[in-house]
């Protein structure tokens, strides 16, 4: 049983009607978000890796067709015409870590009708919740302004293998590290990681948890002062690291409470012992507002570590995406649905200075000044360009975080930049818009 | 590389200094939800089964301990008190299925320290989501109030493993199918799936899409009628249905626009076409908030579709879960941080009629006409229960609904109902206050 069963039904019926009407001349579906969440100036563009990976081996065996026949209560023969489909087309996506807009296709597919459609499921998931997720994480970097934030949201995500997602997209966001040991081992992350509540309360008091600690593991350490009450854990703290002379590279964790208030008052705690070297880390239910918040307070904190809220991406935990066919067999479609029209045809991204972005025609001649966004990693159901190096999409965003508005950037009600629609897009889009109505509602006036 | 790398570093930290220092002894943790989200009445308890998997496979291997080693970028000698760790404790859970409140114990493990410690991430994982995706499908099958719902969340969740879990759940819950066919296979649910908007697009109009689909799908069909006109849609289905005679069991779906409206103008039509057992399924955007405003304004509506917003459960995407060291070498420990304070010693839930529930300690006697609802499914490191069946799960949570008070059901500004603690847990939670505070304070008065 392969990936291809990782489907909706409905894209199996699809495809079987397609094949049996002959329909596989090539199919052209652009995947994009239509609306911006709520709080979010821009998108970070995700997930184009593990699509590539699943279209390269996307093959439809026998045992899926028998998973297809039992599920459907049809004789397996019936659905013989699915047997060792292959993505055999082209895919043309946003590289991971460009910043994207409202309505930019994240990724186009060209391949035949059946197949450009059982793929649909899958991709529509990765791109869009590695998106949503890579968004948030850069947000919190934004926020942290130039403090490292690193990632605990393992414990929880909905499940695992998305946790090592966050993981990776925190790092190409930005973050200094991730406490998730599979993650930081597979993606070759810096793993990070303090102590828990239970570590302090197994033993008898915090200053030999603490000691029990450090004497186990050399280098640096980060003690979690709050178990009882911040301020005996900071002084607890402060001795041990004294008296062991650990303070060189050495923190202490703020988990609870007012973090603003008790990262001053530690601070102050710390200097006084002799200790202006140990930084200060703060966690606890933080993401990009609650860090926005202490950044903006000037609390002395050196560090943020984020989990729940991003792993899940809590304010906004799913986009409003689509993957929509634009074009078969050369026609351009479109849908005309109340609010949730698509504009047809292949489509482009043109790039201007300052994240101005023209949504044009995959034909049209670029505009002055621009570069295109979706570039072609997939032929002929291989892939035409090298994986993706996760330093490099750190790189991208970067840059296009720089030519970003302030405005969109911003961590509270942040203005979105809108892409513009190119003339050639528009005038398409009024003609299949005509001709569309004009063939599907001409039948209704008739019968109705 | 097994599972257990699949957890926060400091897990791994702590259980070596705990190694280091002798401190085997047994240790109770104790997972629970601190408050329940907003609009949450009361939470579904699920995870049970993939948790028990997981503790009974548990075994650090020496390729888990070189990932360590890697990590933490010390030699693996130092590593090898971590090699061949197994879970050889005993796991006590609620049965999936079961109604719970704040501050109920899902779960608690008692074991040497060091494994206890290091299976922490995974579990807190897999019973926080598990539990906020069931909960959040069970509201829905209440808000439908009798109507099937299904689950087509699969393009949105994040990944494809919770996708799987989120199908697993809604049959738990009550839903009547799944579009996600691998979900379907493996857990012998109902697969259902209609045809999408790309399928209609992509026939020159929406009668030749209709008929080409019911000609290659025998036995009832649903047809997508919103395309472009959702009047003209269901006319054109209407056409086709009573044309090929196959109005029986088949079904329209309505996907955008009003619902309430178009559902009511839908009826209509079907039924002035000789259709009016052709049923309508509403989708788009839904969870329980759309499903009880429909059901509430006597759309006829006859089934609905729920995905995006109830696969991420979108408005109580996490659960302010924990999972606490309760008790070590038999003294009950607590932590007393503002606001995150937790209470001490092995417990159990004795559910009396109507969820009236009191968390009292695991050895105390059992209140008059209560039920415990912890129960002991793995000793010794082995599971001591058979493996839970979905059914036996769907039947405990309609009998705990049915006892629940019914604010606490209402979809919009439920009224959660709160556990009481027994006198003897409020006892023993003043005691190791006191003891908790003199022996950690005092250090501190002395010191600062």
């Amino acid at each position: 049983m392969s990936d291809a069963t990782i489907t909706d039904l409905y894209e199996v019926t699809m495809a079987l009607s397609f094949l049996r009407e002959g329909m596989e001349q090539p199919a052209t579906f652009s995947c994009f978000v239509r609306e911006l969440p709520p709080e979010r100036g821009f998108l970070v563009a995700a997930g184009a890796e593990t699509v590539l990976d699943y279209l390269a081996g996307f093959h439809v065996s026998r045992e899926d067709v028998e998973v297809f026949a039992e599920v459907l209560q049809r004789p397996s023969a019936d659905l013989a015409p699915l047997l060792d489909l292959r993505f055999t087309g082209e895919a043309r996506l946003v590289p991971e870590g460009r910043v994207v807009l409202a309505n930019e296709p994240l990724l186009e597919i060209t391949a035949p009708l059946p197949v450009a459609q059982l793929v649909e499921t899958f991709v529509l998931n990765q791109l869009s919740h590695q998106t949503a997720l890579a968004t948030k994480c850069t947000r919190c970097v934004i926020a942290a302004r130039g403090h490292p934030v690193v990632d605990f949201s393992l414990r929880r995500t909905h499940g695992t293998a998305v946790a090592h997602q966050v993981a990776r997209l925190g790092a190409m966001a930005g973050f200094a590290g991730t406490s998730n040991v599979a993650a930081a081992h597979a993606e070759d992350l810096p793993a990070v990681g303090t102590m828990a509540h239970s570590y302090i309360e197994a033993f008898e008091d915090e200053e030999t948890a603490f000691t029990a600690f450090a004497l186990c593991h050399p280098g640096p350490v980060t003690f979690l002062v709050d178990t009882y009450d911040t301020a005996s854990g900071v002084a607890a703290a402060a001795r041990v690291l004294a008296a062991l002379g650990r303070g060189d590279g050495s923190a202490i964790r703020l988990d609870s409470g007012d973090l603003a208030r008790l990262s001053r008052r530690a601070r102050a705690m710390l200097d006084n012992a002799g200790l202006p070297q140990v930084r200060i880390i703060a966690s606890g239910g933080l993401d990009e507002y609650g860090v926005h918040d202490l950044t903006s307070s000037g609390a002395p904190i050196d560090a943020f570590a984020v989990g729940t809220r991003v792993g899940v991406s809590a304010d906004a935990p799913y986009l409003d995406s689509a993957y929509k066919l634009v074009s078969y067999d050369g026609r351009p479609v479109m849908k005309l649905s109340a609010a949730k029209a698509t504009s047809p045809g292949s489509k482009q991204i043109f790039r201007r200075p300052g994240c101005l972005d023209v949504i044009g025609l995959a034909d049209e001649p670029a505009p002055a000044d621009s570069t295109p966004l979706l570039e072609t990693m997939m032929r002929g159901g291989e892939r035409s360009t090298p994986r993706g190096r996760l330093e490099d999409a750190h790189q991208r965003l970067t840059e296009d975080l720089a030519e970003l508005p302030a405005t969109a950037r911003r961590i509270r009600s942040p203005q979105p930049v809108r892409a513009m629609v190119s003339h050639r897009l528009s005038v398409l889009t009024d003609r299949v818009r005509r001709r569309t109505e004009r063939e599907m509602l001409a039948p209704f006036r008739m019968h109705a």
